[in-house]
């Protein structure tokens, strides 16, 4: 079995890569290194079956065509993505060049070397502000609040039609926000290294009651292999979340608690940290568990977790937004 | 008032400048002449408050957002578009160009000038084979089954977070197929332009039995700015369509009657005419109807009228597929 993760030197890409490599299958990484680590690789790159290839998926689609073309994966595993839901409205073009064009090369360059199956990390922010909670994969017609969403909504329907038409397996999942080794963005990273700058005081976007939930990125990786072993219909969409959720107060208490910190909380006030924030997230994953999957971390323990790898990674937070 | 029409020189396009020109409005056209009519907009060029503008608005945004900048429209109407859903899987890349990053482009021109409305000709193609019919606004998030569909789609989704995220208003309208005066594309066309060459055989792609709704031109224009006089929210999204359907069979009566020929009909089989044609098209316009618009054509008359328009139009009909 030969396997293509893009976005392979990322928080999760390189967890699919080691998780991949220890089944013995030929992983194929990709990834540009504008925001994936070198070291998240470290242990993939001691695989004699796992090759990296450094290439930008926006402007080299050729050269992307041509790599597929010569390695022929049997599956692409495609997460390169702009992941930051929170900045889109600086950036516009960001969210349409990294997710929705790259999106579109990755298909086309399945199309020519004949990918049997594309896995695609889609969001449960396309579900913009649903009235439905746990909000299920067939919930009434979506209205986009984020860029971010809307993109991942175009990569959608660009991969389910590459499926109608094209004969490829499509595979789209709708993450939560995934948490565990080597997260290295999102609200547990901003706290953690604002506490670690001043455990005296923390300011909340929002009024910290948004409530979200949070997946182990090990019950994550799991899910989306169980999918893609177990399902084979042309198009398969489904929810990965817990059976949980928690707010964003709930989230610090952990992350303060494990720091032994108890910083003055001061609030920006409001439903939402930033325009397009979703003040609850929680899907149903129904359907997935369904196919055999279960979470087996809960929430605050995969906080807890998070917080322990960024204090023994520290080198993640320094410099970074 | 200040309009914008992009797709100015388009069939419809052409109809909303004619229609907004006769309320005494400024109308600023913009085509690149790509697949629009210069004979089109002949009437509009009669009238001072008709500007009209070549210009390509997937290579010249720049431009866009200049002339934007200049005449600052108050309301943006946003038809340019690939229009053929039918061959979108033999150019991959069209749908997500002309539809996709065309919106995008427009969508930075108004946010530079701080238009206050755009209109979006969306599609009924949106909802890929839904199981309720008519099929509300609401209706189970869809799985797209065309490169068309998904392109709109994806405008939708950057439309409704650029309405959240900045301010202006967005109006998006999902049309069945529209028919009527400067119609030059389609199901109707086809089978005029095929009888006119031979008038003893047409062949029909699918079984015949596909189900659709279409619409006149003059109910279309008229519900899409009974929506935008009328309705204020942040984003509304608003069906188009008749109360009534037709089979092909049943349209391809009408035009044959209209033509006085009995060919005889051949099929090429299956409930769908190509690979992502939708079996069933019959939109909901209940939402519409509640801001006092309603359709006045018959779908039979409104195939009628269109093989005259043809008739008497027939350099329409000239080398085009």
């Amino acid at each position: 079995m030969k396997i293509a993760v893009t976005g392979a030197a990322g928080f999760i890409g390189s967890n699919f890569c080691d998780f991949f490599l220890a089944k013995n299958f030929d992983v194929i990484g990709i990834d540009n290194l504008s925001t994936g680590q070198e070291k998240f690789l470290e242990q993939a790159r001691s695989r004699e079956t796992f090759k990296f290839h450094k290439l930008d998926l926006f402007s080299e689609n050729e050269r992307l065509i041509e790599l597929f073309r010569e390695v022929r994966p049997d599956i692409v595993i495609h997460l390169a993505a702009n992941a930051d839901v929170r900045f889109g409205l600086e950036h516009p073009r960001k969210d349409l060049e990294q997710n929705t064009m790259v999106t579109f090369n990755v298909l086309e360059a399945c199309r020519h070397s004949r990918v049997s199956k594309i896995a695609f990390s889609s969001t449960g922010s396309v579900y913009g502000e649903p009235d439905i909670f746990p909000t299920p994969e067939d919930c009434p017609f979506p209205v986009q609040t984020s860029l971010y969403g809307a993109s991942k909504v175009a990569c959608e329907g660009m991969i389910q039609s590459y499926a109608e038409g094209f004969g490829i397996k499509g595979y789209i999942f709708r993450f939560v926000s995934i948490l565990g080794e080597r997260y290295s963005h999102g609200h547990v990273f901003d706290f953690v290294k604002k506490l670690l700058a001043n455990p005296e005081e923390i300011h909340v976007l929002g009024n910290g009651k948004q409530k979200k939930a949070y997946l182990y990125v090990g019950d994550c990786v799991n899910a989306v292999w169980t999918a893609l072993s177990t399902q084979e219909n042309k198009i398969n969409v489904y929810n990965i979340g817990p059976d949980e959720y928690v707010d964003v107060n709930q989230s610090l208490d952990v992350i303060c608690s494990k720091l032994g910190v108890t910083p003055k909380r001061t609030y920006s006030g409001g439903e939402r940290g930033w325009v397009g924030d979703s003040p609850f997230i929680f899907l149903s994953a129904e359907k997935l568990k369904k196919t055999g999957w279960a979470a087996t971390m809960p929430i605050r323990e995969g906080v807890a977790r998070t917080v322990d790898y960024l204090m023994a990674n520290q080198w993640l937070m320094e410099g970074r937004r």
